[in-house]
C-alpha cells in the first residue's frame, strides 16, 4: 500500500503472529499480558495457524504483512528453540519494530521494512515477566517487550544493541532465470491450494512472461501443468492453471475455482521450471 | 434480539467474515489495512472459517449475525470469482451496510435487515488501494470500503449506484408443507453436528409440529431418526435425536450430547421429510 | 505474573474461552452482543478451540489464564448441557469475575483466584436475551451478563446468590509421591504434543526430581521414555524427552523439537509413573 504517508498512533497497534495454533490459551495469555501493561493497544492478529516451528512460513506471512501495516510493533513467535542460547530480539525497522526470537523469523519482513536499522538483544530485558518460564517466552519475554515499545519506549531500554548484520537469516532457495527457462521454488501453499515461488516482482519483469502466454510447468522431470501467464484466476476457463504475480508480488500457481496444490501434487520447496509451451 | 433500539457508534464497528482461514496472513492484512484509514474502528470477526468458496454457508452465518448486531458494516470475503467481471458491492440495509462480492454471500443478512434499501458498484471506489492486485479485492477494495463506510462516508461517495433487483441471489432449495409431511434440507451442519434445515419460523408454527410429538425423519427413502420436537438438546435422553427451533428459529436436527450429522450420515443438501411416527 | 498490583480499568475487559469452533458464527455472534450493550469493552479471545463438550480442558486452559489477566470477566462457554436444568453463574472471585455454566468449567480458575468469594444463578438474569433460546446461552444469557459486569453492574443485580459449597465440581485424577515414585496422569496435550500432568509445584519441589536427573517413565506397565529433569527443552538434545516444570507450574513431559504425545502414544487419562532411572 504505497501512497499516503501514515500518522505514527500511540500507543501504537502490535500485530500477533505465531504458531501457537487455536486449541490452547497461549494467544489469550500474551493479549492479557499486553493488556495489563497498556489496556489502549490495539492487537491485530495476523495468523496462529503457523505449523510448528516453521519459521519460514512465518517469515513470509509477516513480510507479506507489514507493507499494510501503520506504524507498528510486529510481534511474532514460531519458536522452536525457546530456552536454548538463540538471542530475543527487538528490531528497528523503519517507522516499525519487529519483536520475537532470533532464528530467521523477523528478517525478511524488516528487510521489505526497508532492512534492520538496529537490533536488541531482548533476553534479560527489564520488562520481562518474573518469574520467567524457560518454555514460553512468548508470554514472559516477548508480549512485555512488544507492549513495552508500543507505548513508546526505546528498543535501547529494553535490552542490549547488537550487531545487526549477525541477525540469523534464513536459507531461501534461490531462483533463477537463464533466457526462457526461469527456474522457481514452492515457497508457501495458502488455504485455496495456490503456490506462491521465490520469483518475485523483478526477476517476473525481467522474464519472457508476458500477458495470455502459454507456458510449460515442470517438476521432477515432467511437465505438471501447461498455464497461461496473466494476472487473475478468472484469466483461464475453471479448471485451467493460470501462472500470475500474486497480491504480494511473486509469481504464483493457481487453478482457476479449484486447487492447485492437490491438482498437481506439489509441496513447499519442490523446484519447478518454467518455460514457453512447445507451439 | 429485539427490544430496544441500539444507538449509532462512531465509527461503526466492522464485522468480518471470510473464508481465509487460520493458516494464512490473509485477514491480519485486511484488519491492517483498516486499522491504517482509521484506529477507532473496532473489528469483530465473525468467522473465517467458511469452506473456500462457499457462498451459501458464508451467507447463511451471516444473516444469523445481523440480528445480534449494533448498526456496523458487515464485511464478508466468501469471493471464488475475485478478478473476473462479477460486481464488488456496497449495501445499504436499514441502519447496516454490507460489503462484499456480488454473489449472494451478502443477500440473505440483507434480507434479515429489512432488505436492500440502496446498492453500490464500488470496484473502482476512490478509496481503494494503489496498485490493486486482481487476486486479494479483500484487501484492496473491501476492506477499504468497509472502513470508509464505518469513518461515516457515505455509499454514494464510493461508487455507482446500481439496481438492487439486479443483484446476485442465492439457490435455494425449496422447503414444503403438505398436511402431516414437511420437507427440507440441511442447509448447514454446525461444528456439533447439528443440522440445520430450511424450514423457517412461520414454516414451523404452521406446521402439525407440536412440543413432546414422536416424529420420523426419512432421507432418501429410509427412516433416519426417530425424533422427539422439543426446544432443547436435554429434551431428549442422551444419545436420542431431537427437532427444535434452533437459536435462529429455523428447524434443526440434534443428538443430545452427541453429532447428528455423523449419526445419521447426513450432509449439506440432503432432503429430509419429517411425518408424525406411526403410533 | 505476579508483583505489581493492577488498576482496574472500567469497563473491564472480557476474556472469552468457548467450544464453538472457528466454522460457525458463534463467537462473532457473542461478541456482537457483548459490543451491542458497551462498545468499549475489550474483548480478548482466550480459545474457542476446546473440543466439543471438554469441560476438564477448558477449566485447565482458564486457570492458566487468568494468573496473567488484569482485574477482568472471564466469559466461558463449554456447555454440552445447556437447556437443561444445569444453573448459569456469575462468579466472584478476587478481583475477577467468572461467567458459563455451572458444570465446573469455572471451579478452576475461582481457585487460582483465591477461591469462589462468592456465586449467583443468572438463568434468569434482567440482562438476558428475549426472546431466550434454549440451545443458545452463550448469546442469551452469558454474553449480556459478562458485558453487564464489565459495565460495572454486581453479581447481585444480575442474579441470586447461591452457596458457593453447592458449585459442581471437576472430578480429577489424584498424583501421589511414594518415596520414590511420583505417579501422575496426562491432563492436557497441547498444540506441539507437550503432555501436561497432574503434577503441580509443590508436589515437585517435595518430590525427588533435580536438575538433570534421568528419569525413567513408566505406563502400562512398560517404560515409555527416559527422560531428563530440566527447565527448557533445549536442557536436552534434539528428539530427546525432557520432564520440566512447564509455564503453568505442572509437570510436563515434552520431546525437544518433536511431539511427546506422537512419540509415546499418549493420551489425556493415562497414568505415569516417574522414577529415577536405574543406574
Amino acid at each position: 500500500m504505497r501512497g499516503t504517508p501514515v500518522p505514527l498512533i500511540e500507543p501504537r497497534p502490535v500485530t500477533f503472529l505465531s504458531d501457537f495454533g487455536y486449541t490452547d490459551e497461549f494467544t489469550g495469555v500474551c493479549r492479557s499480558v499486553i493488556f495489563r501493561i497498556d489496556p489502549a493497544i490495539t492487537v491485530i492478529d495476523v495468523t496462529h495457524g503457523i505449523e510448528p516451528g516453521d519459521i519460514r512460513r512465518g517469515a513470509l506471512a509477516l513480510a507479506a504483512l507489514v507493507p499494510y501495516s501503520a506504524p507498528a510493533v510486529h510481534l511474532a513467535v514460531v519458536d522452536p528453540g525457546v530456552g536454548s542460547d538463540r538471542r530475543a530480539l527487538a528490531i528497528a525497522a523503519g517507522d516499525h519494530f519487529l519483536v520475537g526470537p532470533d532464528n530467521g523469523l523477523l528478517i525478511l519482513a524488516a528487510e521489505r521494512l526497508g532492512g534492520p536499522d538496529s537490533a536488541f538483544e531482548v533476553s534479560a530485558s527489564p520488562v520481562r515477566l518474573a518469574p520467567m518460564h524457560r518454555t514460553f517466552h512468548g508470554r514472559d519475554i516477548f508480549s512485555p517487550v512488544a507492549a513495552a515499545l508500543a507505548r513508546g519506549l526505546t528498543p535501547d531500554e529494553l535490552g542490549s544493541e547488537i550487531d545487526v548484520t549477525g541477525l540469523v537469516r534464513i536459507e531461501m532457495p534461490e531462483a533463477s532465470l537463464d533466457r526462457e527457462q526461469l527456474t522457481g521454488h514452492v515457497m508457501s501453499i495458502d488455504r485455496y491450494g495456490n503456490l506462491a515461488l521465490n520469483i518475485g516482482p523483478e526477476l517476473i519483469l525481467e522474464s519472457f512472461l508476458r500477458d495470455g502466454e502459454a507456458l510449460a510447468v515442470e517438476s521432477g522431470g515432467r511437465v505438471v501443468a501447461e498455464a497461461r501467464f496473466g494476472s487473475a484466476f478468472a484469466d483461464v476457463e475453471s479448471g485451467n492453471p493460470v501462472l500470475y504475480p500474486d497480491s504480494s508480488g511473486c509469481l504464483s500457481l493457481a487453478v482457476n475455482l479449484g486447487n492447485a496444490a492437490e491438482t498437481f501434487g506439489l509441496e513447499p520447496d519442490d523446484e519447478l521450471r518454467i518455460t514457453p509451451a512447445a507451439r
